[in-house]
Parts: C-alpha cells; sequence; structure tokens
C-alpha cells in the first residue's frame, strides 16, 4: 500500500471495522421482537451488519439511495471475447441517458437516484443531457457525468490494461462520485457498471485476486458461444502470464494488478465502494463487475466488507468465487446476468425492509407476550 | 369436485388458463428490450406470466397491492408439536391490528394494504380496531376481520379437523375477501397466515396433495428441538393413517381431504387463491401454509397456477415439494420462516419491476442499436 498516494491513502485509512457494541445491540433487538428467533434469515443479518456499520441501533433507514453506473470500454475487445460491438458501450449510455435502460426502469421502481459515470467510453457519446464536467454534480437523473480517464483501456491480453496513474486517477473519480452523492444526501449507495468485454477484465481480476484458475472464474457474460467461452478462457489466461510478477504481489500491490488486468469502470468502482466505507454508508453490491471490484477494494482495505452488501448473485461464475473471498450471502438469486447495477436496486427494497423491522417492530414485552 | 356447492363452483369454473397469444407478446416484446436476451432471468419468466393473466402485452401493473393475513388454530396442538403456547395466534393477531408485527412494517414498506382475517382463532381477541362483521369490508388498514368459521379446528390426528359444511365456509370466506380486496381496486392479492400448529396441518395436506412421506415434508416450523419434530412427525403420520379412505380419493374430493387434515386459514386460502385465479388477479404465495393451501386450490382447479407466484422459498422442506407440484419457482430466498405473508410481500417489489420492465424499457429499435 506504500505506494497509494496520499488523497487515496486517507479513504483507506478511513475504514474502520464494524463496532462491536452496535452488533451485540442489534442481535439482542432481534431476539426481542415479536417473532420466533431467527426467523427472519438473512434480513436479520442484514440489520446487524448495519447497525454495526452505523455504530447505532436501531440503524439510520438506507434511504435515500443513489446508484452510480460507472462505464467503460476494454481493449481486450479486440480479441473477440463478445458479440456485441464496442460502439455498444457508448449507445448503452445514451440509453440511460434517455431513460431507456433496464437500470432506469429499476432505479425509478427503487426510488433510487441514478446517475451515470463515463469514466472509460472509448467512442463519442451520441448527443444527450450530460453534466457540464467543469461544475459539480447534477441534480438531475439520469444523466451521464463526464469523468473520462482515458478512452477505453488497452488489451490487458498483451499489455497492461491501463498506467498506475491512470487506475489511481479512476480510483479518484469513484471516490469523487461516492462523496459528491453521500453529501447530498444519499444514505445508501449501490454500484452499477457497463462496459462491452468487461466480463473478461473481471474474470482476470477475480483470478488473481482470489487465486482462481481462470476457466474456473471465466463465464459466458452476456453469452457467447461455447468456442468464444473457450477463446475466453485463454485470453484470460495469457493476460495473467503475461502479468504473473505484479499478479504475484498481488496483497502488497493491488492498484498494480488493476492497473494489468482491470477496467476503468472496475477501479471507479473499487474507489466508490471505499469511499462509502469510508463515510460509513452501505454500499450494495451489483454482481460479477462489482464483486470483481470489490476484491481489489477489499486487498486496500480489509474492513470494507463491512459496508459492503451482495445484492444478487450473479450467473456468472466468477462472481460465486469473489463473494467466497468478499464473504458475502447475495440476497437476490434470480439468474441475473444484465449488470449497468440491476441485481444491486433489486435488492434494495430488502435491505431497508431488513432496517425497518429492527427500527419498527414491536418487542415481546410490548405487545404483552412471554417468551 | 360434484360435491361442491353451486358458488364455489362457479368459482372454480371461472379460471381459465393463460392466453397463448399474450404469453407470445411477451415473450417477443422481452427480446427486443435492450439488454441481452434472457438477461433478466427469471424477472423475464414473471412477466411474461402477467402477460398471460391478463391477456395484454404489457401486462397491467401489479399495483396496487393488498395482503390478506388468515389467522385460525389448530387443534393438533394438543399434541404438543410446538413449544409456542396456542394463546399466541389471538396476541398475534391483536399485535397485527396494533402494527408492531413484522408483517405490518414489511406491508407498510411496500406499500401494500393489510387485512387480518380472523377465520378461526381459538380464544377471545384483546380489544382493538375491528371491523363490524355485518359491514363492508374495512378502509383503514390493519384491522381485523371477523369471518371466524370456528374457534379453532379440531385434532387431525383423532378426528378430522373440521367437516366439510367449514371447510367450504371457509374458502367462501377467502373468496369474499378476495373479491372484495380486488373490487376495491387492488391488482395484486398477496397470502399471509397466523396459526400457531399451522405447519403440522401443511405437512399433512402436502403429503397428501403431493403424495409425500411424512418425514419429507414435516419441519421445524419456528423452532423446534429433534424429539418435537420426531413426534411431530408421527403426529401428521397419524393423521394420514386415521384419514387414509379420504386421502386416497384426494384427486377426485380435495375439499374432504382439506376438511380432514387442513386449518382454517388453509381453506380461507385456497379459496383466496381461486378467486384471485378466476379474476385473472396476480397472487403472491408466501411459503409452507400458502403452498399447502395453493395445493388444495391446484386439485379444485389446475389452471390456477397461471396465477399463481411464489413468493419466497420457505426454510420449511414441505413447501420445496408443495412447489414441485405446483410447478412455481420461488423469488426470494433468504432462510425465511416465519409466515405471516413477510416472504410474500418481500417478493412484491420484484413482481412490480418485473412489469414495469416490460413497459416502460426502450427497444433496440429505440435505441438505434443492431441486434
Amino acid at each position: 500500500m506504500g505506494e497509494l498516494p496520499q488523497d487515496l491513502r486517507r479513504v483507506v485509512e478511513a475504514i474502520r471495522p464494524a463496532d462491536p457494541a452496535a452488533l451485540s445491540a442489534g442481535r439482542e433487538r432481534q431476539r426481542s421482537l415479536t417473532k420466533p428467533p431467527g426467523s427472519l434469515g438473512v434480513l436479520e443479518d442484514v440489520s446487524v451488519q448495519l447497525c454495526g456499520l452505523a455504530g447505532s441501533c436501531p440503524p439510520p433507514l438506507p434511504v435515500p439511495a443513489a446508484i452510480a453506473v460507472f462505464a467503460g470500454d476494454h481493449g481486450v475487445h479486440a480479441q473477440g471475447v463478445t458479440p456485441w460491438p464496442q460502439q455498444v458501450t457508448a449507445l448503452m449510455v445514451a440509453n440511460f441517458a434517455a431513460g431507456g435502460a433496464a437500470i432506469c426502469v429499476l432505479a425509478d421502481q427503487a426510488g433510487a437516484e441514478l446517475v451515470v459515470v463515463d469514466i472509460g467510453v472509448a467512442g463519442d457519446l451520441p448527443a444527450g443531457p450530460r453534466a457540464d464536467p467543469t461544475t459539480d454534480l447534477p441534480t438531475g437523473s439520469p444523466v451521464v457525468l463526464n469523468r473520462r480517464v482515458r478512452a477505453g483501456t488497452a488489451d490487458l491480453s498483451v499489455e497492461p490494461a491501463m498506467s498506475r496513474a491512470e487506475a489511481q486517477q479512476a480510483l479518484r473519480v469513484g471516490v469523487e462520485v461516492a462523496d459528491h452523492l453521500i453529501d447530498r444526501g444519499a444514505r445508501c449507495l449501490l454500484t452499477g457498471d457497463m462496459g462491452i468485454a468487461n466480463t473478461t477484465a473481471s474474470a482476470a481480476l477475480i483470478a488473481a485476486f482470489a487465486g482462481a484458475e481462470p476457466a474456473a472464474v471465466t463465464g459466458r457474460g452476456t453469452g457467447v458461444d461455447e468456442a468464444t467461452h473457450a477463446h475466453k478462457i485463454e485470453v484470460v489466461r495469457a493476460g495473467l502470464a503475461l502479468h504473473r510478477e505484479v499478479v504475484g504481489r498481488v496483497g502488497r500491490d493491488p492498484v498494480g494488478v488493476l492497473a494489468a488486468l482491470g477496467g476503468l469502470e472496475h477501479a471507479g468502482l473499487a474507489g466508490f465502494v471505499l469511499a462509502a466505507a469510508a463515510r460509513r454508508v452501505p454500499v450494495i453490491l451489483d454482481g460479477v463487475i462489482a464483486g470483481a471490484a470489490a476484491l481489489v477494494a477489499q486487498a486496500l482495505a480489509p474492513e470494507v466488507v463491512a459496508a459492503c452488501i451482495a445484492g444478487h448473485r450473479s450467473a456468472e461464475p466468477g462472481h460465486l468465487a469473489a463473494l467466497t473471498q468478499l464473504g458475502l450471502r447475495p440476497l437476490v438469486d434470480l439468474d441475473l446476468r444484465l449488470g449497468e447495477g440491476s441485481g444491486a436496486v433489486l435488492a434494495l427494497p430488502l435491505v431497508v425492509s431488513a432496517a425497518r423491522i429492527l427500527r419498527d417492530m414491536a418487542t415481546f414485552a410490548d405487545a404483552g407476550i412471554q417468551q
């Protein structure tokens, strides 16, 4: 971690473990509520986690919520790892801005604010609502925030995906976006992502950070055939072999591994998650892209997981490896494999419900029932 | 079915299969939306089911939603199948009325109206807000509607739990409640239940309707020790043996089996589910109690499942057997074992989201993306 610039080091050092007294108070209160002990299952665990993060029982409600979709392109697209053309990233960013994408509909339904961050799209974005890069974050939503660090990464299978300075800059963008959203009132952050070929970079990151075999963590993304899948595994393998030196130092130099293998949206998401944890605001992770980014954040600050809630379990095999390493149990399990933050935003009502249970239910004493 | 009274037969006969043209239109529209095909997983299936039920694509949104919690007591409680005293049913009904129970908090969070139906509580209910049994359903919520068919069932392991006439009357209560809620504007119904010892009656019903071994479908309910669990299995086995003649006719006389083994809340829920299907309104099932009741409804009208959505997967082993027989995949899987409708109401935002996706997302053509 010695190589982290001072501003990022300050974020990492602000991350503290869950408060043990608040965790105990949360567990104790769950036992006193008018229901059989443990009968709300995983929701009880989430409510206790929120206590530990906030340092209070009951915890503040995780509302309002805001979701940031980090969009970036990937040089490894050139290897033919997906049937989708790279231009789809920019077209989908325009679709976000127009309100037509799944995440727009789901965020609206869940009452979450949506911000889209162009952290590294390769092509020109079609005209549309866009925030002025020189001003603060916009108040309307969805808008596209121009924070492009570079126009897509380089091909991780033939050179480092980005420089260390670019990775640090993208981490900073994530921190900045999280801080702005929290400053403007968000009490729960959600991760979103868009980037054609980003499941390939995710697989490479997960293989490196979880010490997993490429074949075990490389999936079919949004739908590739068997031959492309086999090729995708070989591309991930080639990337890991090329960067084996830095991958061998993964514990000591997570940012180096992020720069070698990751995407700009992974870096942005890692910064976003770290800043949420530093501010003690819960962050609901989407799928495999967020899981890969959270592994980077965990390597920088192990206690970051106290703030992380796994929104859903993706159909991508690498996601399970990431969740296992993070020690997180996913809330929603509906064979989703879209990305964009869809699995995180669908989990939001569950997280709010968990907090409301702890705040609003009667105790056995209130109801005159002997335990 | 020949023995069904005319009013109930009319409900059963109104239940029709899903509309094939609307199912096709739903699938077709899913393929045209700006996302990889199938990437919203189970939500896509739910959205298509809603099309088939409504006979239109996109389907109407399943809002506003209303949940009815049917409360009843069980004579089999005398066999010592649970550590909870029977009075807890009435105390919990009072807790519902006071707004202190989990379902009150969860329904409020989900924006669902809550109605509690005393269909067969054994003891006096504590004083509190209560609807006049002679008037229409109340508009406030939560209130307790007095529709008590009898003060708890008889012990299914020594005699029929109720008479055929009582089972029919309880089915009618369920139909009436569903019809009133729909008449007052509900476009999605959710099932809830309360009744100490009702997992024992559920296990007996599931064993009978799914042809399962008592040991395979009898669980620990809201928490019994190993000895009590073994005893509970023997009690279910004794009930099935005692009523083996009617159980042997389960396909031809589902109401007879319901009367022999079920609870008043099972009968109410079966009527509620049948009426929802007859009105082509989706009904989100809670856990094992609702699953057992839905098996009764399915035996009376196989097409009822076109209206049924499994809200969650309960930790009770019998629930899986019921869902398998119903052909339903649960949406939420969080180790819940509370009942009250908690698993149904937590699934509501997922069902609404599924419908909104189909209604509100842009198509590839809209977004100028070539498929």
